[in-house]
């Protein structure tokens, strides 16, 4: 009576590790600044919550597998409005963004075959990979430029005849790099040239900096039957508990297979697809004032960690995250040592450490990745809690 | 660019493909008796409305990934209450009962690895065998001796050297059947003596008619370290659409390779554990009053269905549904002609094919199950229809 060997080979999420030693230090007293999830403290717009008041059927049942008409018609005009033709039929609603990755993965590829993805990249591709017994190719990308794509060659070589298909992340968890146009192109002409699919994760489409809305993939159309599109009202909406994301493809085989998977599931949360219909009418307004927050915060959070001696960093160009590189050799100790050991004034500071968003064995052994979900004061205080740390931590011998 | 070879795998769900006929049907103005899913049309109990208009936080985030501590709790207070000693540390909350499984099988078999079902099963049961790559091998039972085990001996002549689980669900979908205290002795001996997981589906604990509550695994405590025990809100509560359910298993291994799986999707959803909470504390006479509202459906569908000329079935004794033996060969062409062509009054009856239920090529093509979640008077009716719709059929020719 063994365990199988994906219960071997899952890691306990590098994020949520530090759970126990959290907890410890919130028993001792110390207050706590949470950069380590990309948890936003926003709230959760009101609209929401009245839906789930008013809105709710006295029987709470099954809805379609593919999601409640009203949710995903809702979802096409979204993406209408954006340039993007995903019709209602195209676009299937998932328990996350979470499951349509895993759906993704189980549609195109078979036990063995390998996805090309850039590293560091959102850790949780990884358990879907192990779900689906499937391998992640990484390809590794360089806080000195900022994580852009490297030449396409380089990209190119990692191809071989299991390799199915490339994630593209943008703008990117856990660097905060937007990829330009070009770039996005240069993906879509490496699939189409190897004939992969290209799994696009635009979860963070709202929060890019520089004024323009990030590329799709769709912006491709010699593409739009190889793309999958992976979203979620997560953090567009500050709605992480909501577990509520979408899969759009104008690729009909593909879209075929996912419901036939979502059918073997029934069906996503009944409840929190009516919370989210309504979500989605709020419009640009709510996605500007949330973008400027971000961007706040990302600026304060930016200049502090100028402040830190040997810290390479890049300005994030979206999302809310931004990749560190600490003057320290063991980032995965540093972490924990802030919760166990370090406190000023009873505070402390919460990071997830680098190497749990790398492949590749040894990288990321330097680096933590914040998030900036607090407000820009605490932000602030964050970071110079942190900087006050690398000293104390380097002084420690 | 090819689809996975899992997506071919994966069927269209047996249950749910008759959709566009129904819709079809209804457009053209017929009512349509739905016999077809476990959908049952019992209010949602209003304290999880209550809980969702009262108690949720502004921020609607992530959990923990195994679930709220109070609903953890909620449900180890409910398993204890039934001699069951699950403490909270050894449930996980999941995305229904069918994440729930399918954590299961990833937990405890690679890809290629067996897992002995009991045929007609759960059809979803399939869908999460292709999603880890498992083989379902089937032992068939027969409606004859009302769809109860065969001599171990039999059960045991299909284990290789593959076999990593039995799947032991019981009340049983969807065949009714509720097995016996021996019954589920013998699954755990056989567990126990081939070294095997049991993967034991509770969900219709409280659906028993006699009058007794059914043998749970957990009932034999040589096997406490070997099973792991499948349950979910949706039917003991009517709230199939919240999508929350539990497994519990006194493996700390199998528990922590589970936990691991749910950390990659983060959590199930916040608010519906909330929900959930509230409706743990219903107790007894809840309970009671659904069981009663079932039995007299089950009286009143077993005397209607006695009624047909050449029908074979078995009185269930417990779930809501029941497997149908009909005088015609071809279920799934029935179930369609239901739809497109029988009507009485503008009405006609919404049936599961049986063949979905079965993996043996063949089996169940004369089958039907039916899922009484209508009121008496309406299964009455629909019963009714039914014997009329088999006598027209007959006479087609």
């Amino acid at each position: 009576m063994e365990l199988s060997k994906r219960a071997v080979a899952i890691p306990p999420s590098p994020i949520r590790k530090l759970l126990p030693l959290e907890l410890k230090a919130r028993e001792a007293g110390k207050h706590i600044y949470k950069l380590n999830i990309g948890q936003p403290d926003i709230e959760t717009p009101q609209a929401f919550f009245q839906a789930l008041r008013e809105e709710l059927p006295p029987v709470l049942a099954y809805g379609p597998s593919q999601g409640i008409a009203p949710f995903r018609n809702a979802v096409s005009e979204y993406y209408q409005k954006l340039g993007i033709p995903f019709s209602p039929e195209e676009i299937m609603i998932t328990t996350g963004g979470s499951e349509a990755i895993f759906f993704a993965f189980l549609a195109i590829a078979n036990p063995g075959d390998e996805i090309i993805v850039f590293e560091p990249y959102y850790t949780n591709y990884f358990g879907f990979a192990v779900y689906a017994d499937v391998n992640l190719v990484p390809c590794t990308l360089k806080a000195e430029n900022g994580f852009h794509l490297p030449p396409a060659e380089q990209i190119e070589s990692l191809i071989t005849e299991k390799t199915k298909a490339i994630i593209c992340c943008s703008p990117n968890n856990p660097t905060g790099t937007v990829f330009t146009r070009e770039e996005v192109g240069v993906l879509a002409g490496i699939a189409k040239k190897h004939d992969l699919y290209v799994v696009s994760d635009e979860v963070y489409r709202e929060f890019a900096y520089d004024g323009e809305m990030p590329t799709s993939i769709m912006a491709f159309e010699e593409v739009w039957d190889r793309a999958i599109v992976i979203d979620s009202i997560s953090k567009r909406f500050s709605a992480c508990g909501a577990r509520i994301g979408n899969l759009a493809t104008k690729n009909p085989q593909v879209y075929q297979a996912v419901l036939r998977f979502g059918q073997a599931r029934l069906c996503p949360a009944t409840a929190e697809q009516m919370g989210a219909v309504s979500l989605y009418k709020l419009g640009d307004d709510y996605y500007a004032s949330v973008r400027d927050e971000y961007m706040k915060r990302r600026d304060v959070i930016f200049r502090e960690l100028e402040n830190i001696p040997g810290v390479v960093c890049h300005m994030p160009e979206g999302a809310f995250y931004i990749m560190v590189k600490l003057p320290i050799d063991n980032a995965d100790h540093f972490a924990e040592w802030l919760l166990t050991d370090f406190s000023h004034e009873g505070e402390t500071v919460m990071v997830a450490p680098g190497a749990g968003f790398y492949a590749t064995k040894g990288m990321g052994e330097d680096e933590i990745r914040l998030a900036y979900v607090l407000e820009a004061d605490q932000c602030k205080r964050a970071t110079q809690l942190l900087k006050m740390a690398v000293e104390q931590y380097l002084a420690r011998s």
